[in-house]
């Protein structure tokens, strides 16, 4: 038998286990309203496809399209995303006192930011099952995403962000033709809107989790930290945590490798969700020990992103951290915009508020003896600092 | 004998050929005042070292690295840039008509445009000859890229820019912490302080085309579009044209390329130079059949890009065009920004206005007849539109 481009074979329930089929549009699972899995015939994949041969593929996240949804390639609704840089830090490290500090640098995506991958995996599936409007409650960057890779696919696009979302999210929405609605309140409060919408009109929803395939762009970034560390993993990857998409993602690319056989390691990178002191619903979950986080009130951040009073996989981001012995720590906007400055200067990189947090929590984790000096750290930052000039 | 890292072996003067050492701080051609040339051991080079063992390396610039000025692997500055994608656009182009439209997408750089790649490589070659001081007279973009890869190297920054630069390219120096000067007036009179700063205190020039690497940077466009075009050249590439730094080093990458028997024609792309009609003076001199350019007197346009009155290079500029019997066209600024609107739309591409420039020359030459609706155009995208919010 042949090579099949995409080796996906059907979604789960991440709580019953039920099965869905993946030729049909999903969601949910609506039993226990928690996300769908996808899953992959690794054991067919592993046998027929070498790692050699993925590597020499063309870039982006594409040449990963085995361990993606898509089945058909004539579907792919690409803007060139993935395939960004692992560099290390030399100056800031040893400003720091860490010897080997790492950047993975999702600045240079399409849109600016990191949520063009889960956006064109999503995207792409919808556009293959023939939905022609979607729509997202947003904090800002992946509104942004969806409109962009919307409107390369030709459909409507419908987005609700808060009103003190970054100007830049909502420019960027707009440009592209996608109809741009402004909610008082949290992500939270937009996720209503948009819900009243979906039952009223039909939109698809592509909220956090609330579709199978975002988490699949993103586990991309796994799949490339593995090859950039020459199929090994760093000590620590530090993740600032809004939806959480992209933390359970690198964890579920890695179990994927392993099973692929593809590793030259069995361990595990500790995996440190980060959020903000204003809006830490993984961190208090995390230090009482629940499964699930509880609703946080009154969320406040300048890192808007992190503006996520409870995500709807918070029971797989805990697992995520437990799993592999990481930890959850939160940071006041105060060390946000010195981690900013610091990074700026030191390395001249300009990040986003939430990858800043990945360094001031690294910081608190260093104070508390939790990480140290000479570990291997990955720090990820998830955007462009531009997107956020209206906060300088 | 082995490889060696950088095959570069002497700069020479565009107009009277002199030979320069690269191994010392070059700036320009005192005699005839034009730019320096590195040229590189191409039949050595081409008898070692495949083109498919540059493909077969990690992504980036710097995997072009005999063809490249450093010498020294450690010297390299670094930020990931390089390795742009080259997209078809088939909404795009059936809407205007083009059968066969590509983008080749210079915002997934760092700092969000194609001006990192010069200072990648005239900051990393700075920093290899001891240079700690650098200084740059900037329309935006190049300036947030100096300031950016100047920090990561450690040295001490200086921008100079016209007080009606973008705020965004204002604020990315500022927070890399360079020490940034507005200036009355246009890039010009920046560059003016500029030399009378280098004058009295001894900064390093990096000025387009002051010092010779900054084109060997923007050169690997030229060298990943052989590439991505399977060692072939599209039909046209249309190009936005300020300081004509990337237009110049297109051409002299095919070259370079045909000289190493890498390509698999002898074919050059027809190269376009657009300009903004309120500051067209390669347009001017091209249609005079001038070898040089005349001061553009009273330039304006929103494309702070393109607000450059008289390049340095203004003289290979207008030979590139001859030579591949390219053109040189104005767009006014109400058909960039319509042309920016229609690329957002269609394609969910956010670009800068000087990339949206290119769209609008394109559309005129179709009119004027001089471009066919069913050859391989390439549009190049310079910057992100996120770049330019104040102009929307």
């Amino acid at each position: 038998m042949n090579s099949q481009f995409s080796y996906l074979y059907q979604l789960r329930c991440s709580v019953c286990q039920k099965p869905y089929d993946p030729n049909q549009v999903q969601t949910w699972c609506p039993e226990c309203n928690t996300p769908l899995i996808a899953e992959y015939r690794l054991d067919l994949l592993g046998s027929r496809v070498s790692k050699e041969e993925i590597v020499n593929r063309p870039n982006g996240m594409w040449r990963w399209h085995e361990l993606l949804p898509v089945v058909d390639p004539e579907k792919i609704i690409t803007q060139g995303e993935g395939d960004t840089p692992v560099l290390s830090m030399p100056r800031l490290g040893s400003h720091l006192g860490f010897s080997h500090l790492y950047i993975k640098d999702e600045s240079l995506n399409p849109t600016g930011s990191f949520k063009a991958r889960g956006l064109a995996a999503a995207i792409s599936k919808a556009y293959e099952l023939g939905i022609t409007r979607v729509i997202i409650p947003t904090a800002g960057n992946a509104g942004g995403a969806m409109a962009a890779y919307a409107a390369r696919a030709g459909m409507q696009a419908a987005v609700f962000m808060p009103t003190d979302t970054p100007e830049a999210n909502q420019l960027e929405c707009k440009i592209t033709g996608a109809n741009v609605v402004l909610v008082d309140g949290l992500i939270s409060d937009a996720a209503v809107r948009v819900r009243e919408k979906v039952r009223l009109e039909g939109w698809f929803d592509v909220s956090t989790f609330k579709e199978p395939y975002r988490l699949e762009g993103k586990k991309v970034m796994g799949l490339e930290l593995a090859q950039q560390f020459h199929w090994d993993v760093p000590d620590v990857i530090v993740y600032p945590t809004g939806g959480g998409t992209g933390l359970v993602g690198i964890y579920k690319a890695i179990r994927e490798l392993q099973a692929l056989g593809w590793m030259n390691t069995n361990r595990l990178p500790r995996i440190v969700a980060v959020q903000a002191e204003g809006c830490a619903p993984v961190v208090r979950a995390f230090e009482a020990g629940q499964d699930t986080c509880t609703f946080f009130e009154g969320a406040h951040t300048m890192a808007s992103g992190l503006r996520v009073p409870k995500s709807f996989a918070d029971r797989m981001i805990l697992q995520t951290i437990r799993e592999t012995n990481g930890t959850a720590v939160s940071v006041s906007d105060e060390e946000i915009q010195s981690a900013q400055r610091i990074w700026a200067v030191q390395e001249g990189m300009f990040v986003a508020p939430e990858g800043a947090a990945t360094l001031a929590g690294m910081l608190k984790l260093r104070d508390s003896g939790w990480l140290q000096p000479d570990e291997r750290v990955v720090l990820l930052n998830t955007a462009t600092g531009l997107k956020y000039l209206d906060l300088l």
